[in-house]
């Protein structure tokens, strides 16, 4: 029972006199946008919660991300992008646990339509249509959600179900004195991705908007008995491998120049240490932290590339000291102001 | 990486070059207020997911609400029930499905915390301790969740995760024709809670606005091979009733008069059709909606008896017409302007 007026405070079924059959304004905009993706388990969307029967033998792996508008993505993202940004923020932590995801919730608190005419039905088709291209991409389907109205600005929470094999889920406080810190992919295109939407940097060809948009969860290498930890970049660089180090009981030291960057990242970091700090520290990259041993790390560059992902080793885990140090290339410090986000 | 400036902007790590080791703010804030709800399968609160062997030989069932602070509570509501609230929703999903509460996850999206001085430690520490008195007398533990800022009020989303025997989750399809319409507890109590808190109505004792705080989730009745179908009674129990008898091709009519009220609800009501109206489409119930065939309903009164729960039959579903129809004791329609709450 809302207090919300606008809207909401209509007769949502006029016609009660008369039998009320007509669907409520809420719920069939759930059938129209959201009903095409359900999977078995949703129950059609129309029932108090989503029923399944866990796959025989697996431990189930459960996450939930939150994204705000104006905080994780700009107002004028295409719609088609700002669902997807959000299913892939948590296939990430699927992949950081080394699960495989098969279904997700979601709620949905959205501005007034009546208030902010950009909420528009296109722009709802255009969301929900950008998730179901991703839950076919990455195999999983809708079980079920929440949509209510909010003064503020839209705010998303998806909540990721997966499975893994019991006792081979990867966690945060595995690492090993002597374990290399490994990364997937290429670091800072996200943050460098904002500062060019924003209008602080220049994109010759749209890379790096786009991984800010759309960024790439791992999920493809099979990393159980090859990494003794993992997790998956959201806050920045240098504040995640600190979690790790934290989480393991070690401390940990990243070599700043061996750290991957896209072509795009590249030519705009070279000469910039301040564009250089900001990839270290800005996060929404996505990307998978691994500890791992020397002598797993031809396995890992295989189960790597047979993914098709791109696999860096830049530090190494030790018990000597604890938190992270940033070096250059000659062992000098790397001067940074922060470490990454929090949101508190 | 958010936008979001102002606390968050702030270095959360000061000492990067001696080598980092506190926590950022946000992770100790977890660590502060949620660390001691969370039970094995959250690890901790510290990896990307939770991870948990889901019960031998029994079904999953999983369901999301969410909450905005001006929408679904208000601002001067005590910490201490805002999340009970909440949690208690999900919960009434749980009893709606016949399924057996273990687990849950929250995003919370907080105004900032400098610009909103309410939103201090004492005020966590009492919105934690309301979640952890729940989550005892519930039986079930904080798996996981994910805090962020925001610029619009408080949006809290839950997701809960239950478990049931195979094939026996109660559905709302499942309705048929000539079955009663019961109700647990008593309805519009919340509906008459919010008017009393927005100083529209006098309550004697409280009742009314506690009701409307902190509602009572029916999980101890087993209904299953009793219900042909249920749901929980959340956007008004006329339209609740319509979504039961759409869901299984069937209309409803409901006895006005015949649905219980409390002693509160009834000294208010009485005379007072406006207010009848208020109760019947008010929403805020979370009362259970049932489906019962007249030779279950001894069975249905002696188990809901044992549970301690009230239970009332208020109509019958039909075959000859579709929709719900809303009747006094003499037959005559009752009059209603609509139906429930939609939030679109």
């Amino acid at each position: 029972m809302p207090l919300m007026t606008g809207r909401s405070d209509l007769p949502v079924v006029v016609d009660v006199e008369e039998g009320v059959t007509a669907l409520p304004d809420e719920f069939a905009f759930i059938r129209r946008h959201f009903l095409a993706l359900a999977g078995p388990g949703a129950l059609g969307l129309t029932d108090d919660a989503a029923v399944f029967t866990p796959p025989a033998g697996r431990e189930l792996v459960i996450a939930v991300d939150a994204m705000v508008e104006g905080v994780h993505f700009l107002p004028d993202d295409p719609p088609e992008t700002i669902g997807r940004k959000l299913l892939r923020a948590n296939l990430s932590d699927m992949a950081a646990m080394g699960a495989r995801p098969s279904g997700w919730l979601l709620t949905l608190a959205c501005p007034d339509r009546a208030a902010e005419p950009r909420f528009n039905e296109a722009w709802f088709a255009a969301f929900a249509g950008g998730l179901a291209e991703d839950q076919r991409l990455f195999g999983l389907s809708l079980l079920g959600g929440d949509t209510t109205s909010t003064r503020g600005p839209l705010v998303l929470s998806l909540t990721i179900v997966g499975d893994v094999v019991p006792g081979r889920a990867l966690r945060r406080n595995g690492a090993r004195d002597g374990d290399g810190l490994w990364v997937t992919g290429t670091i800072g295109d996200g943050a460098l991705g904002l500062k060019v939407l924003l209008g602080e940097l220049a994109d010759r060809d749209g890379w790096l908007a786009g991984r800010y948009r759309l960024p790439s969860p791992r999920l493809g290498p099979d990393l159980a008995g090859i990494a003794h930890a993992a997790m998956d970049v959201s806050d920045g660089l240098v504040q995640d491998a600190g979690h790790l180090a934290r989480e393991s009981g070690l401390g940990v030291v990243i070599e700043a120049d061996a750290v991957p960057l896209s072509a795009a990242a590249r030519a705009l970091v070279t000469g910039r240490d301040d564009l250089l700090a900001v990839c270290l520290t800005g996060g929404d990259d996505y990307e998978l932290l691994l500890a791992v041993p020397d002598d797993e790390a031809a396995a890992l560059q295989a189960c790597c590339a047979a993914a098709g992902v791109l696999v860096t080793r830049i530090g190494r885990f030790g018990a000597e000291r604890a938190g992270v140090r940033v070096c250059r290339a000659d062992g000098a410090v790397f001067p940074l102001a922060r470490t990454g986000w929090s949101h508190f």
